[in-house]
This record gives structure tokens, C-alpha cells and sequence, in this order.
């Protein structure tokens, strides 16, 4: 209980404080003493904050094998290619060795080859077997999630014989099975039975009683967003993964689907801002985090100079009725607020399931009836506001219209763009932020200037 | 397995198209066809998808019991609130019965008072007092996600009794238990005994010689997003809630986890966007949303229109270098865009609990790099172009030199606004998407303009 009381949180702070003081001083006596009473996601944590690479592989280099092996399966992967460099042959084999399958084939998959080889030719045959049967399979789909372990007994086994066996299996093994796989004589796979029921049930009843049709089963070359939204749905804790002759090749458990939202997620909030979630990878290389998001930034800056150029053109309207200069922020940039909006919430619905190609004609004109009230509200006031500024009831109607027509133009930009992008087979989230901002930022300055330029005579009067 | 088969999903695609025309049209016949083949989370996902009210109901009022307590605990709470509407007393009665105490109480939270007493009244006084301990939590604490329901058992009891026991509890509850708890007389907490363990041991061992220390304990009082944190962090599949005094009040299972993470993760992406999450609830009703939007919009107008207002300030020094124009929009924009990048990753690093207070100068520094280099390169290239297109060095230069300083205080705010609400105690999503945007307007056109005038003697000649 102590690990999570708020006392100890309070001293962890302190403590923590000291970490890079007593690294830099080779004070490894504090340091171990400070470890011993960490989570190793705590340590986890720590390595993950430290700023600098060496810094992160010494404190990892202080490790004891066990907990080396459960705080390198948890560390971001900027991290893990810090130490990955430093790392000894024989440390990192000892490692893999102690690592689930899944855990290793992350790991390996990330050196290079030849490395891979001497790591995976110094492991028990079996072990490596697991590992490269995974190592195969691409890293977002359920075959890059699986763990090739997975509790499987035939179907006419007895329950008190599939009692004894799990015995046996769990003496080789850390990990929580929560369910056995029910396969015939071609493993595949048949049914599945929880744990829970087996303990419950007489001994003498055959698997093949007792299975149940699993609540989702994955295939092999699903995608990884695709299988977490089977786990959120069907709210599984764990599911087998099976080819498309129903062969049963792993498991994916819940904590890994946890991840992948995680890092789906991040992905949508990263290209959201016009950048890329690769980021993270890098940590502090500068250099390659500005190359990650100068192409956006060019794109947008020409995007940016077309609409300066726009104006450019309309420049004898903006010389002849100067007050229009003051109402170019407001169009533009409430343009882009409410198709940041509607594209927002559809990247969001999409990749949540909620809106489908299906549903979608219903969300758009969703949308479009809360434009027209959002877009006529604002429009009045901007109107009313620039009457009232400059005198001139035709400017007042005219900056209102321009507002009205931009915005409602946003709405319609914000909302189809993503779903247009998701036919295409483009991710949504490109399309939000930087270049629906731009998008709005042109279209909302030829609205404006065409309606004052058609008004000219009107204005000046 | 054929439920996740890609056939069924090509006929499940067309059976669902039916499904509006078949309420339409009260042929309930072929809906109960459809129904019966479908898991009760597809059922939830068909009725969130109906756009109408009573079409949710009027699908929900032909599911059998145990189904429609399935459904309803998994219905979005839009689709939740337009059923609870219209169901009758003892409809509504005998799913609470049927629901596991957390979910029961979920959903009493949304009635008045009153009707929840009436059906507190009528299902059986345990499940009453369950209910009732639960509703007293707020919503998005650790109590308000916990259900009362564990499997708590004495520390001197033995495997061989424990085993016993559990196969009277098992038959009350369809639910999966991974673990037991383990408690003293008290009903203090001790320990957690998992069901894989509890099997594979001696049956005349005591529950104190097998318990481990929980890998990690909820508060009661914890606010949700910190009880996702430690699922995440700690791989947790269950954790026990106990009070301050140590005594176990509930569980909360992973499951309900994924929704809270997909909740706030959720509630971050809308309020980045400028809006609320509250739209989801509100699902159709126009005028809720716009009244959720407008808010937002009308600040960002009055920012608009004050951006505008300084450029109207500044119309003297327009009106006399024309050219300045066309680079009013590349300059707020690359402020906006750089500043929205910024604001994001931090954002979301809070979120995530990569940035803390504590690591928050070492992020503050890297940002600051990045945008020295993205800032030198695009100041350049417009400072390039500037000067091409309009053949004057003083133009090329000045707006090279306001895009960069624009670029770095765009940096400078997006990086530090959303750490100095959290430290505010205001949630830093709020800061990103239209404020980040407006506030990096008014200070790019102020920059530019206090520069061009400046120059501007150079500029005409």
C-alpha cells in the first residue's frame, strides 16, 4: 500500500530532485538506495525524464537483470534507442532472454540485423523460435502487438488435467493468463475458457463442455487501431490472434491496446498542430525536429504569402476605403476558429468511430444548421460593430454578409476535408489545424475583398 | 469467431441500412431477426448511430432484458439520457436489478431525485445499499468509477475454502474476477491473491502466506484522469479503492478505464478546437451546441476586431508603403501556426505526464531551439521573397525580421500559457487552438507594424 500514499509522493519529489546530482557525482550508493524502493514503471519514468542520453543509460546500466528487463519493456522509445546504443552484447542478450515475446521482438526489431542475429542465436532455441515468428510482422498490426506465449490445450482435455498442465506452465512465467485457448489437432483454435470458469467447474468435465465462442477474435493483419477499437468495444481484457485458416498464433492483452491509444491518439494531436508525433522519437535532436516541421511550416508560409498576394491584388479597394483594413483579422480569423471546430470534432468522430462514411450526411448537416446560427450571431455583432465604429450603415451589411458567407464556407471546408481525406485513404488529421486555418485564410479574404470591391461606389459615399 | 468475419461486415453494412426503414415502417420481425445475431455492443453502437430520439428508444424498447441492461451500460450518454426519457418505472427497475452497482448507479445519476428513490425502493436492499454507497461519489473520481462488487475474503482463511467460497459468489455474477482481496476483520485491505494463483497452490495454504502487496491502490477521493495515469503506468487490469483508513470500499477494472481515457482524451481535442465536449451529449439539439460554441467565437471576435483595431492604428503607415500589405497574413499566420505547435505538444506532454512542472525548463529550452532554426529559415525565405517581388532590401529585410520575431514570441506563449494555466488550476487544452491563434495575431501585427513604421522612411525611398 505505501507505493501510492501521498507521504511517499512528497519524499519521491525530493528524492528525485537529487537523481541527476548524484548521477553526475557517480553517487551510485544514493542512487541504488532511492531504486530499491521504486515500481520499475517508476524507473520507467525517471529514465524517460532524464534530459540526456548518457545520463539515461547510466542509470539503466545500474540495473539489476529482473528489473532491467520489466523497465526496458516500458520505456518510451526515444529512450530505449538512448541505451539500446551503449548497451553490451551480453547485458542486452541476458535482457531479451528474461523479456515476453512481444516485449523482445519490439526490441530487436529497432537494431540492426546483424546484431539481431548474434542476440537471437544466444537465446533458447524455443525463445528465438517465438521471437522471430514476430519479428515478421509489421509493427501496427495485431501480429506487431502479439505475444507468440498463449495458454493452448486440446479439447478433450479434462478440467483436472488442464489444472495440472497450467501448473507446470505457470512455473515458466511471470504473466497473468486469464483465459486458456481451446485448439484441435491442427491448432486451431476452437473456443476459449476463462480461468474463473475452470476453477469453478468438476474436474472431470472435458474443455470441450466448457469453451465458449471467444467475444472477439483478431487476425493477424489487422490494424492496430482497428484491433483497439475491437478491445474498447466488446470490452476485452484479452483476445487470441488467429490467421485466416483460424490457426492460433498469440495474444493480445488489454495493456498493450492501452498503448496503442495512447500512441494513436498522440499521433491525431501532433498532426493536428501540423506536426508529426516522430518527434517524440527524437527527444533533443533539434535537428531533426525542425526538419520534422519546416515542410508544414513552408507549405502554410506559402499558403500565408497566396493570401497576402490576394490582398495585394484588391489593393486599390483597401487604399480607396481604408476602414475595410480593420475588419481583415475578424473575417479571416473567425473563419478559420469554426472550421478548426468542425474539423476538429469530425478527425475526432472518425477516429473514435463515430462518424462513418455511413453516418456522415447526417453530421454534415449537423454542422451546417449550427453554422447558420453561429455564423448569423457573429455576423450581426461584427456588422452592428462596424456601423456603429464608422458610421456607414453599407460597410456595417457588407463586413456582416462577408462574415456570414466565410464562416459558413469554414464549416463546410472543416467538415468534408477529413471525411474527403479518409476516402482517399489519407489519415483525417492532416487536414486540420495549419491547413484549414490557410484554407479559411484565402477563401475568407476573396469573400471580403470581392463583396467590398463589388459595394466601392456604396462605401465611399 | 464468424462474428468478426469480413463477410458478416459486408452484410451487417447492408442490414443496418434497413434498419431506419424497418422502424419507420414497424416491422419489428425482421429487427429482431437482425438483432439476435449481433453482440449487445453492436447494438449500443447501432442505437448511438440513429440520429432521432425515438428511434433510439423505440429500438431499445424491443430488446429482451438481459440484453437491454448490456446495451444500456454501454450507450453513450446521449443516446442514454433520449431512452431514459420515455422508459417506463418497471422497465427501468428491472435493468438496475440486472446491472453490476457502478453501472446502476451511472445511470441513476442522471434521474431527479425522486424517481430514484422510487426504484431504489424496489430492487433488493443489498443492491439498494450498494447503489447508494456509490452514488454519494462524484462523477469522475475513483468512487464514481468503482463498483461495489469485489471479491473480499479473511487472510486466515484457506485455498481450499477460498476455492469454495467462490464458486457459491460466482453463481450472483456473470463478471470475471482476476483477483481476490484480501482483508482483516476490519475490512481493511491486506493484500490481492489473483485467481491464476489461488489455483496453481496447495489447498491447505492460508490466503496470508499467498497474498502480494497490490501493485496499485485507488483512493477513493482520486480524480479520474490520475486513476487512468496509474492503470497506464502500472499495467493494471483491476486495483482495489479503498477509504484513508485503508478499508476497501470497491474495484474499478481496466475497462472502465479505456473509457475515461478515451473521455478526456476527447474533452482535450474539443477544447483545443475551442469548444466542449458537452456537444457529444447533446447530440442534435442545435441551439445547446451553438450556445456551447458561441462563447468561444465572440472572445475570438473581440480579439479579431482588436487585431483589426491595431492595424487601423497603423493605417498611416499602410496607406504609405502599400506593399506591407501582402505580408500581414504569411506573418500572423506563421505565428499562429508555430504557436499552435508548440501549444499542442504541451499540451498534450501534460496530459500524457511527459511534461511536468518539474521537467518543464528543459522542454521550455528545447522549444526555444527548435524555433530559433524554424524561425531563421522561414524569416529568411519570405525575407527572400519580399525582396524579389518588390526589388526593396529595407522591405526583404523588415518582414524576415518580423516574421522571426513573431515566430519566437508565437513560441515563447504557446509553450508557457498551457504550464502556467495547469499551475492556475485551469485545464491547459483552453489555452491551444483560438486563443493561442488570436493572441499570436495581435502580436505579430504589432511587431510588424512598430517595425514597419520605424523603417518606414527607408521603405518609401
Amino acid at each position: 500500500m505505501p507505493r501510492f500514499s501521498r507521504e511517499h509522493s512528497l519524499e519521491y519529489t525530493q528524492l528525485k530532485k537529487n537523481l541527476r546530482k548524484w548521477l553526475r557525482k557517480r553517487d551510485y550508493k544514493s542512487i541504488l538506495k532511492f531504486l530499491t524502493k521504486l515500481h520499475p514503471a517508476d524507473i520507467s519514468e525517471l529514465i524517460d525524464n532524464l534530459p540526456e542520453d548518457e545520463e539515461k543509460a547510466q542509470l539503466f546500466s545500474l540495473l539489476d537483470l529482473e528489473t532491467a528487463s520489466d523497465v526496458m519493456a516500458d520505456l518510451s522509445e526515444g529512450s530505449r534507442r538512448a541505451i539500446l546504443k551503449d548497451i553490451t552484447h551480453d547485458h542486452l542478450t541476458d535482457i531479451v532472454k528474461d523479456l515476453p515475446s512481444d516485449e523482445a521482438a519490439d526490441i530487436l526489431g529497432v537494431l540492426p540485423k546483424e546484431r539481431v542475429e548474434r542476440i537471437l542465436a544466444a537465446i533458447p532455441p524455443q525463445d528465438s523460435a517465438e521471437v522471430k515468428s514476430l519479428l515478421k510482422y509489421h509493427k501496427e498490426t495485431a501480429g506487431g502487438l502479439m505475444q507468440a506465449e498463449v495458454w493452448a490445450l486440446p479439447a478433450n482435455m479434462t478440467v483436472e488435467d488442464a489444472i495440472e498442465q497450467l501448473r507446470t506452465l505457470a512455473q515458466e512465467t511471470e504473466e497473468e493468463f486469464h483465459n486458456i485457448f481451446v485448439i484441435n489437432g491442427e491448432k486451431k483454435l476452437l473456443g476459449t475458457v476463462s480461468i474463473n470458469k475452470l476453477i469453478l467447474s468438476s474436474p472431470e468435465k472435458k474443455l470441450s463442455e466448457l469453451m465458449e465462442k471467444p467475444k472477439g477474435v483478431i487476425f493477424v493483419d489487422e490494424d492496430q487501431e482497428e484491433v483497439a477499437r475491437k478491445f474498447q468495444k466488446y470490452n476485452l481484457v484479452s483476445a487470441p490472434v488467429v490467421d485466416h485458416n483460424g490457426v492460433l498464433l498469440g495474444r493480445i492483452t488489454i495493456d498493450d491496446i492501452v498503448d496503442v491509444i495512447e500512441e494513436e491518439t498522440s499521433e491525431d494531436f501532433y498532426r493536428l498542430a501540423g506536426t508529426d508525433v516522430e518527434e517524440i522519437v527524437y527527444g533533443d535532436n533539434i535537428g531533426k525536429i525542425a526538419r520534422i516541421r519546416l515542410p508544414w511550416l513552408l507549405t502554410n508560409l506559402f499558403g500565408g504569402l497566396l493570401t497576402g498576394y490576394l490582398m495585394w491584388l484588391f489593393k486599390h479597394t483597401i487604399t480607396d476605403a481604408i476602414a475595410l483594413i480593420a475588419f481583415i483579422p475578424v473575417i479571416t480569423g473567425m473563419g478559420g476558429n469554426l472550421g478548426l471546430q468542425s474539423s476538429t470534432i469530425s478527425v475526432r468522430g472518425l477516429a473514435i468511430g463515430k462518424i462513418t462514411l455511413h453516418n456522415f450526411k447526417h453530421h454534415l448537416f449537423k454542422e451546417i444548421k449550427v453554422a447558420l446560427v453561429v455564423a448569423t450571431v457573429c455576423g450581426s455583432t461584427v456588422g452592428i460593430i462596424a456601423f456603429l465604429w464608422h458610421k456607414q450603415p453599407t460597410l456595417g451589411l457588407m463586413v456582416g454578409l462577408a462574415m456570414f458567407c466565410a464562416m459558413s464556407m469554414a464549416v463546410l471546408m472543416g467538415t468534408i476535408m477529413p471525411i474527403l481525406l479518409r476516402k482517399l485513404g489519407v489519415d483525417p488529421a492532416v487536414a486540420s489545424g495549419p491547413f484549414v486555418t490557410t484554407a479559411n485564410d484565402i477563401t475568407g479574404i476573396l469573400i471580403y475583398m470581392t463583396i467590398a470591391t463589388l459595394l466601392l461606389n456604396y462605401l465611399r459615399g
